[in-house]
């Protein structure tokens, strides 16, 4: 049987509770898909050595590249070490300069490295160390029976950086690949099926990609991967393809191709055009705040937002009218309006968006029902009001509002 | 071999390059707990037919219950159910009334079904229809060899509820079991090591549960998990201890017994006391108004945070002094203080909170580097600033500051 290309084994009794949820897959995976190699399959098991040890042999004969994640702290739920030990049947060593390197880690933040540090100077005999420079539990590697497995911590911003800078390098030297090429195409407003209905006839002619189609609260995506086989000279034209025809059939509502996030082109539009924006939330409350500031830069469109949940705070940090919210409610187009106004004119934004609506589960009534949500943008001498209905419980109801409101916003940036 | 109690499947490509984070297995794992099931195992494979009837093959005769989750959408990347018909080596039957059902939904968003949605009216011969009312992909569930088979449509908010109230109560059925107990104790302001140090004396003489150690960006959780074999009156007696050493040991820095996420146990705290609270934020840039707000009831304590990026914004918005900016800097105790003071008093709410600092990656010097942050504490009369330095990239400062923040306040609540 052939051997995949690489697999992900996650450890942690965490994830298989529900107490945690992996990021450590997503993660590996763009790593990897950068070098050309593709993770074919992902297990996760609980934090048993013998489940891990039989896990670690079924996968070690089914795959060249094994990334095992977790299960490397110093308490005495974390062994993966001993898990692997017992697979490639050799015994834990103690390490003296991995002892020493902890140690001086734990001395630099101030502590003492503990009795329970210890196990973390642990490595299966024949391994090589993989030094973590942000924890105390350090990562190893080792080949067995033709799989090249690399063990790393749990803790992503541990583990990230150790994956970048040992682990990929490697990984790509292995299988010196030229990587894939993957066009992202990103879509709003538009449902998965009704999508396909316009473009399947354009990527069923495709010859030189795959094509997935994702969708997800933010809008659906789709993304072409090169086949093995491609030709070069179709890879560039095929996707130019399916640009134009998005752009022609879709108008706004494709608006990326490639991965920025729609809070991201709409912030690069706007500095393009050395223009700003600030938000007044209240549903959304904060959501659309930290769409805008996830990326490094945003300060420079960005100004501000005001979550605003009490009706005083609309009042005193927007200028919205007490008489407004009286007359015609918290949730009304008309408290919107005066909220993606008041924030722009507080701030001195060119653009004001706003959001107030219903998220539930309580508060709704039969006349403003949960769901109900109100879209706002405003700008000198003009506003647009939405008014939408969105199903799903109170994160879904919270998410989609925000994403309309970066919609609307990015719409208007469109016609202007 | 005995079988396991129950494993999940996910498919989807999306997953294996990186282009989405699971979502399922955390929530699936949490639903089959309250049944006292637990996931034994995880796999993920992609949206290929061989590959899905090959693993299932394999896990069917390895656990009695398995959730299948993805890949029932309309796309033509859509194949589990094939891949679970070539499992099971049944044919896929077209069902009149699940395509009728598939027409009416659409129609009642204002759409036509598309011939795209038709494959969504196919089902393995044999197999019982599991309905989704949000949504066009029906799940469907079979028996096969003692295994029993739940196959649910990928998008969260559809799976969910569907998994609730078609699965659970089978899987709960089926084995009959009381819920295994789980108590879980929250802490902030920890290292994991540090932790394990102070409690490992006390949870290794534990006899009904064993113990997880679970750090994350919002603290260190320590998870007790009952024992087939546990004695029902050690099960209180034992936790009781547990919480009671926590309690004496640790002070603020343990905030929960129970499950209630840091800005929830600061809200109830509010709540109790009929106060509330406002938040002045810059670089966590709307993260502390979402962690307050993503639980229904939010508003009666919550009146509003500012997210302050410019700092004409700290200005109008906050009352910040212009001179106080130009003195010290945005990023510095003062502003900090005057943020915490200014968003109180706009609000008129008992606790102001406030952050300033740089996440990077731009933007540190030698006297402010990346990482350093102010958290403040401000009420009638007084204020508390914290200067703190964290290590990690542009999201893991943020996250860690919203934490940071909230600590504090609940430090403040804890004193008074």
């Amino acid at each position: 049987m052939q051997r995949h290309d690489a697999e992900v084994l996650l450890v942690g009794n965490e994830l298989l509770r529900g107490e945690r949820r992996d990021a450590h897959l997503a993660f590996v995976a763009q790593a990897m898909q950068r070098t050309g190699v593709r993770i074919a399959e992902c297990h996760c098991v609980g934090d048993d050595i013998h489940a891990i040890a039989e896990k670690l042999r079924e996968r070690m004969a089914r795959t060249r590249v094994l990334v095992v994640t977790g299960g490397l702290g110093p308490t005495d739920d974390d062994v993966t070490r001993e898990g692997v030990a017992e697979a490639v049947q050799q015994p834990l060593e103690f390490r003296d300069e991995q002892w020493s390197h902890i140690a001086t880690f734990m001395a630099s933040r101030g502590r003492t490295a503990s009795e329970a540090n210890r196990r973390q100077a642990h490595f299966p005999r024949g391994s090589e160390v993989l030094a973590n420079p942000l924890g105390t539990a350090p990562g190893f590697a080792l080949a067995y029976e033709g799989a090249h497995v690399f063990v790393l911590p749990g803790p992503p911003p541990e583990l990230q950086p150790m994956l970048e800078t040992l682990v990929v390098p490697r990984v790509s030297q292995l299988f010196a690949r030229p990587p894939l090429r993957v066009e992202t195409f990103r879509t709003i407003g538009i449902a998965e099926s009704q999508l396909f209905e316009i473009l399947g006839e354009t990527t069923f002619a495709l010859r030189a990609y795959s094509v997935s189609w994702l969708p997800s609260i933010a809008g659906v995506d789709v993304v072409l991967t090169q086949k093995a086989d491609a030709d070069a000279g179709a890879l560039q034209a095929e996707a130019d393809h399916v640009h134009t025809r998005m752009q022609e059939a879709l108008g706004s509502k494709y608006y990326e191709r490639g991965v920025r996030p729609l809070a991201l082109v709409a912030s690069d539009t706007l500095r393009h055009r050395t223009q700003s924006v600030a938000v007044a939330e209240s549903l959304t409350g904060g959501s659309i705040a930290r769409l805008f500031t996830e990326h490094a830069g945003s300060s420079e469109v960005f100004l501000a937002s005001a979550v605003t949940y009490s009706n005083e705070s609309k009042i005193s940090l927007l200028g919205v009218r007490a008489e407004t919210i009286e007359q015609f409610g918290a949730v009304s187009e008309e408290t919107c309006t005066e909220m993606a106004h008041g924030i722009r004119r507080r701030v001195n934004a060119t653009y004001g968006v706003a959001t107030t609506g219903i998220a539930g589960p309580g508060g709704g009534s039969p006349q403003k029902p949960v769901g109900l949500v109100f879209l706002g943008v405003a700008w000198e001498g003009g506003s647009q009001i939405k008014r939408v209905m969105y199903a799903g419980d109170r994160a879904v109801i919270r998410d989609r509002a925000a994403h309309g409101a970066l919609w609307l916003l990015h719409d208007r940036l469109a016609r202007t």
